[in-house]
């Protein structure tokens, strides 16, 4: 969910440099996590905001993820899964936001997990590499800034790749 | 969770009869969920039930259950998995509750799921057959009143059978 279907790194962007006074750009993170690129010291702030009542709920939806969505649900079993568990605070916040611009995705296709190595489906895609490696079908990689010297995995860089992929 | 970790039936069948005035006992719920037995002008009441803010978090543990869990846990990867889809208002209690009987389970193994057919695990325990029929291993049967006629799983009827059955 959050990189390949929410825009939480941009909201966490702007919240930091609103706090700190910085300039941080996306740019400056490739091959990066927002967490190597913050001092130690302030890693409190970016862990407060994911812990904020605010922060998923109001996530931008990465473009054309909707459409794309739509179509794939029309041909596959589509389910939602996120590592909601790591930040248990975010549980309702994301089911609304699901709710809000995925109305169309049934509740019963929603999963809140940890490790995804513990979904049965074909493929995963997903920006992080750690949840790739434990998945058992193919794992396909989201571009993300922190992912981009990641090789192994086959690479969709956004919505519009991953229909061509799946929906050629 | 429900009806194999957690005694959610045993709860649901008080406050209903606290409220109605009414003596329903689990032998006779054989063969049958509490849902079939309620008259449905009163299906209002175990709903409320199931979404007031105090139900998941209170439930009893299952007999045994804690003890059996830790040694499956240190023999199998195991995972705790909940319909929890059905509920959001069950999101915290249920996270509460597990974190305060299973503090051993670590977050990363709960799932929270509303199709169980999406796990990748050998073993389901469950009291729901629907959930079994979905699951890709083999689905073990925790006896429930509900589910006493139905055949074609392996059955346990308690914690001690799953620890019979997994530990010998």
């Amino acid at each position: 969910m959050d990189e390949v279907m929410a825009d939480a790194l941009a909201e966490h962007i702007v919240r930091y440099n609103r706090d700190f006074q910085t300039k941080i750009t996306m740019e400056e993170l490739h091959g990066k996590w927002l967490w190597e690129v913050v001092p130690t010291d302030r890693h409190y702030a970016l862990e407060s905001y994911l812990r904020s009542d605010d922060f998923f709920e109001n996530l931008d939806v990465m473009p054309e993820c909707q459409r794309v969505m739509r179509r794939l649900q029309s041909k596959f079993d589509v389910f939602i899964a996120t590592a909601a568990m790591e930040v248990p605070t975010s549980f309702h916040q994301k089911y609304r936001w699901l709710a809000k611009h995925f109305p169309f995705i049934p509740a019963s296709h929603i999963v809140y997990c940890g490790d995804k190595g513990i979904l049965n489906a074909d493929y995963l895609v997903d920006d992080n590499p750690r949840q790739l490696r434990r998945f058992q079908g193919e794992g396909i990689l989201f571009t993300s800034p922190h992912n981009m010297e990641v090789k192994g995995y086959r690479r969709v860089n956004d919505w519009l790749d991953v229909e061509m992929l799946f929906l050629g």
